[in-house]
């Protein structure tokens, strides 16, 4: 043990002491040096996609070895098109504003000291993912932007086009003149290495786990470092009694069906039981033209037919599939109690054209996103006008909801003065 | 042990549950409820005083059986002026404005959907802190003014004091008319209910623990949710070669003697080389004669008779005492370096007349305060202007430096739209 164990530290240690290094480096690189690195790596990416390609092909090839579904090996494939929208991804967040040495707050004290609270970068991030190598790029592309180093650790099936990838990433960095070591890339597969590095806060400032449910709660089990998740949302849509109902139903179609495999999905339907009879058999009409499975409580199974109760388990389940539970609800405070009891507080909506119930619903349902006659599915970074993201917290700790580039800095407090002592 | 810690588990279940129900119902509460709270628990101060101080004698009778030195008997000592200014401290939180509902940031997108981010209570907030009783009234003052649920686990040295202010807090919630759980206090001194407590991350969203090193490391080895820590300072002042000499003194002698054991007192002085034999002797005379302890580099030994020699173990402690440690250096570089490699990142300030010095001083020194010609003791929410505090923090995820109200919240994004689906 201590013989595989020892190297393996060395390297992780090797790997976090640079960072660190970087990091400080990176801190004080200026705005324009840290767009010119996404705009050459944007070159590189286009420069290198025959080797990039290859190197996809050959992680393809191995898939069957890994035991991946279809969804994964597509989600594993690059293509032009995948490639294009990763270049097109740095030239958008090269043409977001610099989230560092923003004034956050300021204000001169009657004592004449002149305090200022400047957005910083967090230091160095420790970013796990799973699978679709884009997010190499991206997760690279947010982190030097804000100013932060980082350290890579995709998942083993990508490890060929994440490598190809990484390449064209340390390429930019080194001629755009930055630490060379901002972006680095765990090239080592062996179980150990995420323990070791979920165990060294001295370099690592921020843990950013993006994957299955299993992922994330291994590395919050054993992080010693800030962790920042990205569970995946159970979520809800309540139609009030006094929603308007074509509405209701165009929201609903959408926030299931739409893209039904992420996280601001809608899993489960609650209804007014004012308008149940009047919306539901319509609406389940329309749904199972799209290939929904419903699954509902009594009440709903006694208005619709081939309805499958509805278990405790299908409320707290997040389906990520053309699955759609339904309760029919006798006021606000039942929906409300729903959400707060099976809800993953990621994101639920309401549709009311009553602005006092929307306003309770609104204070009373604590989750990242409430929307009012919105579909879920608008909670993202990109949809909120934020830019890029790195994904949407579900903590409540630092950030929560879509983490873009001012979600990945902290700030600290410069104070100007004149020779003033305390008294 | 399953026997002992069964009934323990159940406690402390049930102490998470009800501040997870009343934290719900806090959040709620509109701010006028929350000040009520503030406005009776300052009269009932008032009125329990016998109370209070008969519970505090008992404690300070039992001081000599936990072996409190001299200092912390007197920490723990309440007086007719001490609860004055506890009283005092409920008035000045209750006239801050409230952290609560404040909109963040708002933008209507180009779909229409009108987003705007507000701030919410971060939840449920488990305080652990040693001694000063005063620290009790604080802490639920801050979390309730900010819609936070809190529970109390105070050091056993002070429990009846603790319990007779609890008394007078749960009094004025239940007053308030406030969810009576919204503060609660741990009454079982068992050992195992910081570690059960620390388990319960279904119920807790925060820990905060106050007090010696100690303490924070233990909390943060077995805590599984968030933790914001308030580490000690390690803090320097750096005296640039253009730096005004006699502002220089007078910020030195206030940085280290004013108060010298709390976190924002210097522990180490670094001079440039050009001005040292001008500064240190005039300096060295009237830190003495305050009764400071020094000890030098080599350089510094050369000036100073009688300077014992500054170890790499100095210049890494917060003596927390009158004791300087001092070091000349050739340059800023070196000033920086000596600070990133031995500071804690808390509070570091330069004194120089040099704007391009202190720019560059701002910019690399990354402490989450960094103060130009003014003394470290400022770093401070009064004297920030952020009105009360419940402590400084040494992290950097969520909150760095003083966390006043508005460091105890959190936000959700609330979108309002007209029927918007995603395409």
């Amino acid at each position: 043990m201590a013989q595989a164990d020892g190297p393996l530290t060395e390297y992780c240690e090797q790997m976090g002491r640079a960072a660190r290094l970087a990091a400080r480096k990176l801190a004080l690189a200026s705005g324009a040096k840290r767009d010119r690195f996404l705009h050459l790596a944007a070159q590189g990416l286009s420069a290198s996609s025959n080797a990039i390609f290859k190197a996809n092909e050959a992680d393809l090839a191995r898939a069957a070895d890994f035991g991946l579904t279809a969804a994964q090996v597509d989600r594993l494939r690059l293509t032009p098109e995948r490639i294009e929208s990763m270049i097109d991804g740095l030239a958008q967040v090269a043409a977001l504003p610099d989230p560092l040495g923003r004034t956050l707050a300021g204000r001169i004290r009657p004592n004449g000291l002149d305090i200022r609270k400047v957005s910083v970068p967090l230091g160095v991030i420790l970013f796990i993912y799973e699978s679709r190598p884009n997010v190499t790029v991206d997760a690279a592309a947010l982190a030097v932007k804000s100013g932060n180093a980082i350290i890579l650790r995709g998942g083993k099936e990508a490890v060929g086009t994440n490598q190809a990838l990484y390449r064209v990433l340390r390429d930019a960095v080194e001629q755009a003149d930055l630490p060379c070591d901002a972006v680095q890339f765990v090239d080592r597969s062996d179980r150990g290495v995420v323990s070791i590095l979920l165990r060294m806060g001295e370099f690592i400032d921020l843990v950013i786990p993006r994957g299955g449910t299993g992922l994330i709660r291994t590395v919050a089990d054993q992080a010693t470092m800030p962790i920042l998740k990205h569970y995946q949302g159970n979520c809800h849509i309540y139609v009030d009694r006094a929603a308007d109902l074509e509405m209701a139903k165009e929201i609903v179609l959408n926030a299931k069906c739409q893209r039904p495999g992420v996280c601001n999905a809608a899993e489960t339907l609650l209804i007014h039981a004012e308008v149940a009879e009047t919306f539901l058999p319509d609406l389940a009409r329309s749904l199972r033209e799209k290939g929904v499975e419903l699954r509902g409580c009594e009440r709903t199974r006694n208005l619709l037919t081939n309805v499958r109760p509805a278990t405790e388990e299908d409320f707290a389940t997040e389906f990520l599939d053309l699955i759609l539970a339904i309760r029919i609800v006798d006021d606000l405070d039942s929906a409300i109690e729903h959400i707060e009891r099976y809800g993953s507080h990621h994101t639920d909506a309401i549709v009311t054209g009553d602005l006092s119930v929307a306003r309770r619903f609104v204070e009373s349902v604590d989750s990242a996103a409430v929307m009012v006659n919105a579909s879920t599915r608008f909670h993202d970074g990109y949809e909120f006008g934020l830019g890029a993201e790195i994904g949407i917290s579900t903590d409540r700790f630092h950030a929560r909801g879509p983490c873009g580039l001012e979600e990945l800095t902290t700030y600290k407090y410069v104070v100007y003065g004149t020779g003033q002592v305390r008294t």
